[in-house]
C-alpha cells in the first residue's frame, strides 16, 4: 500500500509512513498494513526496527472518515485493530525505535509511547487533542499515562496542547531530543546500542519485560524469575556465561 | 459551613479552604462538606473546579482532634469518609485544578495529589510529615506515589520534610511552579485550557483514566477500547468528527 | 563470611559488601548472608540501615559460576533465592539507605532499586548489561522499571549502557546525586532525617508502602484505610496526637 514503506538495511527494518499528505493518518486499512508489517518484521531475521514518517506531520492518529457515521460495532473493530497495532510492536522481539521529526497526534502520539524506545528532533511535538475535538483520547491515554505518569498525562488529554519535544524527553515519553539534523545518527546510535548482543535473549527479554511491567511486584518477581531461569538453559546465556568465565567475547544469537 | 466557601464564576466553581487560623485543617465535618461540593459541582453545568485556600497554609491534612481518643471504628469512619472525598474529586466530570498557594501536608498534600490537576506558587511546599510525628501518612502515600514515583514517595514519608515547589513540579506532583504573584493567572489559563471543547467528552475521559489507569495495560485497553467505541456514538463526536470533515469548528457540549 | 561486614554504630547498621577483588559479586551464598543479615536488622532495635560497599565497583551481580552449567532447579533456586534478598530489603521495618560509592550492574542495580532510598556518588553509575552478554536482566528490571518508568528501564536493559549517576537522580533511581566526597554525610543526613520519630510508626508505614504501592488506587485505599484506622491506635499515634494537641514533643518508639 501507499501509505507504508518498508526497506531492510542491514540488520534494520524500517517502516514509514508515506502519506504525508494526509498527514500520515492512521486510516483502518494502515493500522492492518503496520500490524501486519511489524508481525513480518517479527518473524524475520531483522534484528531491530525503526518507525519513521515522511512529510510535516509524523501522523495525526485515526481518520475521522473512519469513524463518520461509524456504528458502535464498526467503532469496536477499529479500536480493537487499533490496539492489535499496539499490542504487535510490543510482542515481536526486536527493539522498536520510533524516530519522530514532527507532530505527533492522538494515536500517532500514542505509537509513539508504545515503541519501546523513541527519539525526538527538537522540533517535534505530542499532543492529545481528542477531548477537545469531542472524542477524547482513551485508547491514546493508556499508553501515555504509562510513560509519562498520571497528571502530566491527564494534563495532556483535558488541554490538548503540544508538549514540546524537551519537555516529552524530561517526561521519559521519548527517552531522548536530538538536534533535528541529528535525529538520523541518534536513532542509528541507539538502536546500535539496543541491538548488540544476543537477539534471542533481548528478544525475551523485551517480551517479558511488558508482561510485568505493570502488574504488582510480587507477581512480577513470579513472572521474571520463572522467565529468567528458563533463559539460563539458552544457548546465549550458556555461551555469555562460558565466555565470560574464559575471558573471551561471547558469540551469542 | 465557616470552613468552606462554593463561588462560581462564569464556567468555574471555586471551593475555597476558609479557615486560615485553623490551618484549613480537614476535620471530619469539613472532609464531609468537600465531598458534598463537590458532588454539588460535579452535577451542576459549570465547566471546571479550582480547589484554593485562605491563609498562611493550604491545608495541614487531618485534624488531631478527629484521632483524640478514637477508637478503631470512629478511626476507619473518618479515613473511609477521607478517601470518599478523594475518590468524589477524580469521579465528577470537570477538571479539578488545585492552586497551591503554600505549604500542603498530610492529607492536605494527599488532596493536591488527587486534583487531576495543580499549580503551585514557588513558595508552596509539600510534605507528608505523618510518620516523624507517630501515625505514619498510609493513605496520603497512596495518592502521592501514584504522581511522583516509589522512591520519591518513600523519602517524602519517611522524612517528614518539605519538597519545595519546583521539585513537585519536576516530580509530576504539579503541573506547573509559577512566581507566587502569577498564580492566579496560571491556574486560570490551565483550567481554560483543560476544559474548552466538549464537556461531554472530557469529563467521560475522565472518569474513564482514573478507571484504567492504575491496571495492567491489557486491562486498561479492553476498558478504553469499549469506552472510546461507546464515546463515538454521542453528540459531541458526531459532531467533532463532522465539523473535522467539513472543515468547520465544532459546536460541541 | 568475607563477602559481608555487619557493623553497628549508634542507632545504625551497615552491611558492607566486601569482596571488592571480586566486585561484589552477589554470588549464592552471599545473597543468603544478605539475607539473613537484614533479617538479623529487621529483629534488632537499629533504627535505620546503610547497606554499602567496598573497592572500586559496588556489585557487579549475578556470580556467573552460579549459573555455569546450572539445570533449571538451580537457576530457580537462585533467582528465588535473589528475589527473597529484595523481598527481605522491603519487608523489614527500618528505613534501607543505599550508599553507592561506584557501579552498580544488573541485580547490584536492582538492590540499589530495591533499596528504600539510594544516595549516589557522582562518578556512580548504573546498568543493566545482561540482554548483551546473552542473559536479559529479567528480575533486575522488575525493580528498575519500577523506579524509573518504562522507557528508560527499557533503554537500560536493552542497551546495557550506563547511567550516570546525575542522570540516576534525575530518573528516580536515586534520591539524591551528591559529590563523592560528600557521600557520607549526605547517607548520614538522609538516614538521620529518614528515621526520626517513631520508630513503629515508620515500620508499619514502609511495609503498608509496599504492600499498596503497586496496586490499583482503589485496592491500594482499601489496604491504607485499614492499616491507618489501626495505627491509630498504637502507643506511638496516641502518643502523638497527645502531644500535638499539648503543644509538646512526642515521645516516641
Amino acid at each position: 500500500m501507499d501509505a507504508l514503506s518498508v526497506t531492510r538495511d542491514g540488520d534494520t527494518t524500517t517502516l514509514t509512513l508515506t502519506r504525508p499528505e494526509r498527514r500520515n493518518v492512521l486510516a483502518l486499512d494502515v493500522l492492518e498494513a503496520l500490524t501486519a508489517a511489524f508481525e513480518d518484521v517479527g518473524r524475520s531475521d531483522a534484528r531491530g526496527v525503526v518507525l519513521a514518517a515522511e512529510g510535516p506531520v509524523f501522523s495525526s492518529g485515526h481518520d475521522f472518515a473512519d469513524m463518520d457515521g461509524a456504528d458502535l460495532a464498526a467503532a469496536r473493530h477499529l479500536f480493537r485493530t487499533c490496539t492489535e497495532l499496539m499490542d504487535t510492536v510490543q510482542s515481536i522481539p526486536q527493539p522498536v525505535v520510533a524516530r519522530v521529526h514532527a507532530l505527533a497526534t492522538a494515536a500517532g502520539c500514542q505509537l509513539v509511547a508504545t515503541c519501546d524506545l523513541a527519539v525526538a528532533a527538537a522540533s517535534a511535538g505530542f499532543a492529545l487533542p481528542g477531548g477537545r475535538g469531542g472524542l477524547f483520547c482513551h485508547t491514546p491515554a493508556v499508553a501515555v499515562a504509562r510513560a509519562v505518569g498520571q497528571k502530566r498525562a491527564l494534563e495532556m488529554a483535558l488541554t490538548g496542547d503540544v508538549v514540546d519535544a524537551p519537555t516529552a524527553a524530561a517526561w521519559g515519553l521519548v527517552n531522548r531530543c536530538v538536534p533535528d539534523d541529528e535525529l538520523d545518527a541518534a536513532v542509528a546510535d541507539l538502536l546500535a546500542r539496543a541491538t548488540r548482543g544476543g537477539r534471542d535473549s533481548k528478544g525475551l527479554g523485551k517480551q517479558a519485560f511488558y508482561a510485568q511491567v505493570g502488574r504488582p511486584q510480587d507477581d512480577a518477581y513470579a513472572l521474571a524469575v520463572e522467565v529468567m531461569a528458563a533463559a539460563t538453559q539458552t544457548a546465549d546465556a550458556r555461551e555469555g556465561v562460558a565466555a565470560f568465565l574464559e575471558k573471551r567475547r561471547p558469540e551469542l544469537s
